[in-house]
């Protein structure tokens, strides 16, 4: 059951692949990341669904309606939520490398901030402002040197990243001064990131520490306080049931009470904070269901179970052996006998979505389903092997409704001239 | 220069990223393939085109014009054979997991041959082609056990493999017979395809011997000799200035020796082959053009050079940490004496195309040449963070035309809801 509906009834009216969100789900993990908010930093903040991790009209509307702002990282993320209304304001635009037509985009549009990356960024911004006769409201990401071990590639804080300008290597406060100095800039605050799918409490507390140290060494040096200080995301999601998030109260709590304390120590007022949720708001929302087809028991080697989708629904397992536990939906219960290899349908080898997966033998025409697949499936899908990208429906109460269509054979083909 | 066309002047006209595949370069291949054939094997196979590795209406066109048969992966690449007139007699249908609309499809428009990849697709083959009161001509995937040292993930030949019916664990001969049996089947021959980039002649000749032999052991034990043999693709192209690609005619000749040396000794006659090149028909007659954006030096640690893509339009570093060659369009002939890590403009930190890249320290609004992105850049392209796939550039003869158009942000979000 998913929201309410059952899986091979979806599977019945959508066909398969097919991505489900569930509403319910969605809305109340952006509730409780607000609720946090509210009960242990005053409200003094602004929650923004990281929309890269899973992006389309219909997420705008929803993060609109339960009162959050959006992180956007292009000019196609930001053309989207715009076109459904999404208040300008409450947008905050990020990115290691805006293109010149993407921030004319954002200052034309009035984006609340831009998130910016480094010194060129900066020049121009301030042109590009200049030029347009405008202000740009910016905040300048900071790379704190917090390595939060997390994979490789999803690890951002350490001072070895294309993103944001290093505490200690002095580049964060050259970029604070001329942020000061640039005259078509005002700047609001500090950004940082530390990684993805973090399973601690203490790393963030430890970067709002290094932050606020950071907003008091800005004082000190050029007598300006910084009102805005923006905590990225990265908290963690239950992909596989060993893993053990921590929930979203504890980290507000620790958080909040760390820069809290820094405050009063130190005379500064306690910021504005942003904290930007992405995986942790739609991860756990989302379940991939696909049909089982060709079954290889290869004797005293593996089986290999093949679906009807893959690595160009999703490229988490090529890309980072990302691990999601599996389930047949009419199966639910039976005892997971079997250890098995879930392969895509793509012309690749790699093309797995799980190896060593333990389930009950399942047979040609079973619903599988893929669970914690809300983030960073459906943005990171692709027409490889010209495979057509599946729609997502959104479920809540029993109800099931297209968010995204899913694509024909002649929209793949509609590009070829 | 690329197809004698200025590659700066290129992106004045069509913006950046773009992809630039050279025609002259494709059809050579193709011609060089085609004349290995008739050289060294008296014309007595087909070349097809391994089309997922860039697979377009255009691509199409150019395989039919220059005689080659295709082959397709999906429904998806089907449609765009079908739909530009290529003959269906010379599309082979390959794949791990067909789905049965993929098959019927492939039945109804008289697909010259299904690769057949196991029991169970056979059997669906049969009842399918049964249901259309049609025989399908069929070629089975075997998998021969060579184990051809490339990269893991495209690594194909060895027995733990979700391709094909392993030779030695009876599966093979167990699927011929099943073939033989079935109503509506017309077993040609067997496939097989050992891996990817391979840069030794070696395994493609051992690969052909082990395949006659069981064309020889079915004979012996059926009564029936196959007629065809499929002796897949996996021929290695060069990438960065140290790999060391053999020529097509050496693979050609020694692998045609091989098997008249072999059909000769025991009687059997010389099977019509096909070989499915792919990678070495396109790879190294692409290049992508990029503008560099962002550059961030961290002392001590490494510079950062920003690119306007990334891995949405090229996820092959990020995937298989390939190596690729980096050029400075204007500044191909400076001393390249800094060492830089590229990196692409998706917020992630795994979204970069090359480290330890040696070449001229390049500046803001540089045009920077990815070289050899012809297979598996464009047909792996994602919207990932809503950034819109580049459009492809056939350039020849000083003369540039679109061959896939390049997307709107309007493009991206038309399925949303």
């Amino acid at each position: 059951m998913l929201g309410g509906c059952d899986a091979v009834e979806l599977t019945k009216t959508y066909g398969t692949p097919l991505y489900v969100m569930d509403e319910q789900k969605v809305r109340d993990a952006m509730r409780a990341y607000r609720s946090s908010m509210e009960k242990y930093y005053g409200g003094n903040g602004l929650i923004c669904y990281a929309s890269k991790a899973f992006a389309c009209k219909e997420m705008y509307r929803i993060a609109n309606e339960e009162g959050l702002g959006v992180d956007v990282v292009s000019g196609g993320e930001l053309y989207t939520a715009l076109s459904v209304g999404f208040p300008a304001e409450k947008i905050g635009f990020h990115g290691n490398n805006k293109l010149p037509a993407e921030i004319r985009m954002a200052l034309e549009n009035d984006v609340g901030r831009i998130i910016v990356d480094g010194l060129g960024e900066l020049e121009l911004v301030d042109r590009i402002a200049g030029d347009l006769g405008v202000t740009a409201n910016i905040i300048l990401r900071i790379t704190p040197g917090v390595d939060a071990h997390t994979h490789d590639f999803i690890r951002t804080g350490q001072i070895d990243s294309k993103f944001g300008l290093a505490l200690e290597t002095g580049a964060a406060m050259e970029g604070v001064k001329a942020a000061l100095k640039a005259k078509n800039i005002c700047l609001k605050g500090l950004d940082c990131h530390i990684g993805s799918q973090i399973m601690d409490v203490e790393p963030f507390v430890h970067t709002g520490e290094i932050m606020m140290q950071f907003i008091l060494d800005i004082k000190n040096e050029t007598g300006v306080e910084m009102e805005e200080l923006d905590l990225g995301g990265g908290f963690g999601i239950r992909y596989v049931g060993s893993d053990d998030p921590v929930p979203y109260d504890s980290y507000m709590e620790a958080v909040s009470e760390g820069i809290k304390a820094f405050a009063d120590k130190h005379g500064l007022k306690t910021p504005f904070i942003f904290m930007e949720p992405g995986r942790s708001i739609v991860g756990e929302a989302g379940t991939t269901l696909y049909t089982v087809g060709a079954i290889k028991e290869i004797p005293g080697v593996r089986t290999y179970v093949s679906i009807d989708g893959g690595m160009s629904d999703n490229p988490r397992y090529a890309l980072y052996q990302a691990k999601y536990d599996f389930l047949l939906a009419e199966k639910a219960d039976a005892p997971a006998d079997s250890i098995v290899t879930v392969a895509g349908k793509c012309c690749e080898s790699g093309d797995l979505l799980g190896e060593h997966v333990k389930m009950p033998m399942p047979k040609t025409g079973d619903i599988l389903a893929v669970l914690s697949t809300g983030a960073y499936n459906y943005s990171m899908a692709s027409n490889y092997n010209r495979n057509p990208i599946p729609p997502v429906v959104m479920v809540r109460d029993g109800a099931s409704r297209v968010i995204v269509k899913g694509q024909t054979y002649e929209d793949m083909a509609r590009f070829d001239v």
